[in-house]
């Protein structure tokens, strides 16, 4: 990719993502991207939940899946009576909605979405919804662009002329907004990226979507956030969420509870991206994903340890409201002990 | 090798450190121990720098390697007049000596130490002192090991029973002292391990020595820690260190600032083993390595990042005293305010 096509950088990111088409959702495999540009094809809608348990997608990925998977749960089941249908797109939006525990309440909302438009698309006679709702995949994609746009130019809005930003893990999207509004906006800012291990989604995707996009980037392990803060001035640490709790805990990539702690302890302010949750009014209903221990116990495939000695692997973290300067959405940025003057839309586009 | 041959386990660990032997310093590996288990031949003493300076060894391993480096140049001029070996070996610690920059006062006066050496038996009439040298460099390491067992002892003393305990990176004596005097008290300790990108030497040495000593060890990545300290009940944070200024800061692998950062807003005490430094009275005199950039965008040899971006890689960082509960040195736990307490011995042999 020509680094000055930078406005069509994140656009082809998205479109890689996930993509309904002729009974088969083709998905592009991001744990081995940009080493390898491979895509893992699904059959069936149980494969799209797999390859979403199986981390094959992340960030704002599961959620274009989950819908393009709908998508195909909908040709599978075509032409059978209306009834026979709706049973079937319920039971894939169960089963899709929950392949990670962590994530299920919006994937509920956005799998729930897809049946209201098939229930409306098999109610006005149609046989076969799959075309209808591979179309309302892209619209909820363009809903999410659209408020992420929004949440993106607040947060660019953040970082002062010639700034230094400390990321964390990879969120695609709102990286891409923000990105281009900080372009748009003259702002010359260099990014510092963890590399997020054990999948390195740092490293490989925030790394290269930020470069894609023009900017300066230098790739750092994740022992290195507090040196780095300590002697590269940086101005303000940055990341998305896999969920807002209504009480301002912040739960994200494993990792991010740690960088927030010494962006504390340094002085430097640590913002969020997203909106708070339906579902999760406090972080007492948040339940955290624990994968196969083993995997922390290789990098890129190469063994790191000795085989008999144990691994752990929490997927992700909380960080605690004392730790978050701010919640940018698209409404604004809100403290985070004040989520309560968000006003929730009901789709949970917003990621 | 078995299990139940605890004892053993640290002592075949030093024994594969750094040998003499017949004109040749024989390096274990530790890139890519325990993975695999191959060793450096350095044929004279500017191998022996150029390994230390590729970290063929790590944590006392340049110090034994350092020692033995000299042994093998007094081979290299063997024979020769006393006052032209004089001056052969005087340029040979030099050379070994500053291989690193961060740790070259410790290794000055171990290469001294040797010259000294060397100077009686030379003046005694001995035409070759290599053997003689080789002698002193086990000789060290005895001295080394005598007063890191009872540093270990001083540390074994902190950990409660049946409690669980961090360490960061890698340092095969005062581990292994220390967990030998743990077996002898009785304590069942769990341990976790930080990885330690980007050499990875808590998953692939301090794992692996820990395992061999039969406690129970688990290995996380480094964006983990806050997570294990929140959700594990970590009792102790503990590390050596590369320095120990005399004003209490200490510099050791990079990623132990940002581990006691967590540890000092867990309430978890951080204890560093090893003794105050000759030569570092504050930390102004303390310079940070920095490493070939394009090694963080790699793991175990497998690139991670588009090699277009910036890489970034200091080998070391700079606890400060604040966040120091004590250091635990051969004499006792000296709080980092007053190191000035601690009773040096001119060799530097703690480490």
């Amino acid at each position: 990719m020509e680094r000055q096509d930078k406005d069509l950088a994140w656009m082809l990111q998205f479109n890689n993502i996930a993509w309904y088409e002729d009974g088969k959702v083709r998905i592009l495999d991001r744990r081995i991207y940009p080493i390898e540009i491979n895509f893992v094809t699904c059959h069936d809608h149980r494969q799209v939940a797999e390859a979403i348990r199986d981390m094959v997608t992340q960030s704002a990925g599961p959620y274009v899946a989950a819908a393009m998977g709908m998508a195909l749960a909908a040709y599978e089941c075509r032409g059978r009576a209306e009834a026979e249908q709706i049973e079937y797109l319920t039971e894939a939006a169960y089963t899709i909605s929950h392949a990670r525990p962590t994530t299920s309440k919006r994937m509920v909302l956005i799998t729930q979405s897809c049946l209201d438009a098939a229930r409306e698309g098999l109610a006005s006679g149609m046989g076969d919804v799959s075309g209808l709702l591979r179309d309302h995949a892209v619209e909820q994609n363009n809903t999410r662009y659209e408020r992420l746009g929004r949440a993106g130019k607040f947060l660019a809005d953040l970082f002062p002329q010639h700034g230094a930003v400390m990321t964390q893990c990879f969120a695609e999207t709102i990286v891409g907004m923000m990105l281009r509004e900080a372009r748009r906006q003259g702002k010359d800012v260099r990014f510092f990226c963890p590399e997020t291990r054990p999948y390195f989604q740092g490293s490989r995707l925030t790394a290269s979507v930020i470069y894609d996009m023009g900017f300066d980037v230098t790739v750092i392990t994740d022992n290195m956030p507090a040196f780095v803060m300590k002697n590269e001035g940086i101005d303000l640490f940055t990341s998305a969420a896999d969920v807002i709790c209504g009480d301002g805990h912040v739960v994200n990539k494993v990792g991010t509870y740690q960088i927030a702690i010494a962006a504390k302890y340094h002085g430097i302010p640590y913002y969020v991206s997203g909106a708070p949750d339906h579902g999760h009014e406090t972080v007492d209903t948040v339940r955290i994903e624990m994968r196969d221990p083993s995997f922390v116990l290789q990098a890129m495939g190469t063994p790191t340890a000795n085989q008999n000695v144990r691994g752990y692997y929490p997927a992700f973290d909380i960080t605690p409201p004392e730790l978050v300067a701010g919640v940018v959405t698209d409404q604004g940025v809100f403290s985070p002990y004040e989520l309560s003057k968000y006003k929730q839309s009901p789709d949970g586009l917003i990621v």
